[in-house]
């Protein structure tokens, strides 16, 4: 594993540790928190966390003092995922491998652990504001700017967009708005909030948001680029799935060739965006990892 | 009508604008849009937000400046009838005399709709700390409450014991859980913010809670009380229908005499509390309709 890796695997491991603390173990009513406790716990790369930890340290905030924002923010896409596999949205029966919530505590209890871990995560983030060296507006702007990028003009109208399109052929700016906010807000707003958390200057934090849409695009665009040329035995699923189930995906849209030239254009452009700040290890890396991502 | 009502009827139509100011009227994604207007626009009487807005009068601050935070309850408690009517939960057609939300939108939209309410409203419930005299740490602190009412804690909490219990016999403990979680934790939640914003002091928060423990419970008893004796013209709903469907209610499980005591109880706790404040008609007001419901 290279260092980069490693690094992924720590900061995962001690987001791991803080949402064990943050979930009540045993609290009442137990089906319920074993539910959401299920859904968090069950692993995921905790991508959205680490860079709101990375992207404090960036700015000169160590990264303890974001975690219950980090923590907050992986809550918010573990529920966006529960809801997401319900029969009435996705019907997905497995999710990282293991069954999928409703499958294991029913679908009304997968509901309420979904509404119980976005609506748990505001007072986690609220709970920033007691870390020494953290300013009370700066907390209330992060609660704003979440709540706006997972909520109707954010990941949840990435997601309604998506209902209404499925099943029909769209246009290219259809393609773009649905993975710009079902998957791009969110990741740009963990970047900013780790930012704004460190009292990063407006033009710093714009900077970081404009790399954080590159991100998110790249992760998209790669995720159906490897449905086409993907090893099947690491990205777990069938290759091909995309074009069998219809889906619009960047290359059944763009065309293959495209894709891949947005892949380099995305890439260039977030290098070209990090490279203004000192000690931009991590994001170079983030870059180059995602390119190269083979599942 | 009397000078009470008339109150409520006037603190409404504020509350009324001033969601259909906050709420996006032409924003994209249309459809998801139209389903949470349809829902919060539905109608309704607006307690919870003209609570917020009276408690700050009662601990001296306007109630215009509390007005981001009430319309943040109402969008909290809309969000909760929304999935509370979906078919996997009490799969209701109807709220208010109209179709229920997926009804109109179908199952998954108005799945959306109910995440989209709940996490929209914490940007809403932010925004009120940018009116002047108002500090951040009480909208942090607001925040947190909200956050925790309405949670695995608090009103979902609930919501999961109802879910486990339906059609189950509970015992007195139980359904005091339920109905204290599913609308006491709110009722209270309202009350406390807005004197929270107000800056009352620490006994006057927990005079004002305990207050707001006995409303929401006197709230829920009478409504139980209500498909026993009441008006079916006034309710809306048959008389006896709880009964019918082995609903678990006080009469059943304390008896209809218990009941009526409790209210008496409740009652005389509530006015006793709120008696420790001047200017406290509302209040008083309050503890007199509900008791005086019958619809």
């Amino acid at each position: 594993m290279d260092e980069f890796q490693k690094l992924l695997k720590q900061k995962a491991e001690i987001v791991d540790a803080a949402l064990d603390f943050y979930l009540p173990r045993e609290a009442f009513p137990k089906r319920l928190h074993q539910a959401l406790r299920y859904s968090v716990m069950a692993g995921g790369k905790r991508i959205r966390p680490i860079l709101v930890m990375e992207s404090a340290k960036l700015f000169g905030l160590s990264f303890e003092k974001v975690i219950p924002t980090a923590c907050g923010i992986e809550m918010i896409h573990t529920y966006s995922l529960i809801h997401d596999d319900l029969p009435v949205m996705d019907n997905d029966d497995l999710r990282r491998g293991k069954p999928t919530c409703h499958k294991v505590f029913g679908e009304a209890m997968a509901l309420l652990a979904g509404d119980a871990l976005l609506t748990d995560a505001f007072s986690i983030i609220a709970r920033n504001s007691a870390i020494s060296g953290i300013s009370l507006q700066a907390v209330l702007d992060v609660i704003d700017r979440i709540s706006k990028a997972a909520g109707s003009l954010g990941m949840v109208g990435g997601q309604a967009v998506d209902i209404d399109a499925s099943g029909k052929d769209i246009d290219e700016q259809t393609l773009l708005y649905i993975d710009r906010h079902k998957t791009g807000c969110l990741i740009s707003a963990s970047l900013w909030s780790g930012a704004r958390l460190a009292e990063a200057s407006e033009s710093d934090l714009k900077t970081i948001d404009d790399y954080g849409e590159r991100i998110g695009l790249l992760f998209q665009i790669i995720d159906d680029i490897l449905d086409i040329n993907g090893d099947e035995k690491l990205i777990g699923k069938r290759v091909g799935s995309d074009a069998k189930n219809n889906k619009n995906t960047f290359p059944s849209l763009f065309g293959y060739d495209e894709s891949l030239q947005m892949v380099e254009k995305l890439c260039k452009e977030a290098k070209d965006l990090i490279s203004s700040f000192d000690n931009n290890w991590f994001f170079i890396q983030l870059i180059e990892f995602l390119k190269e991502r083979r599942y």
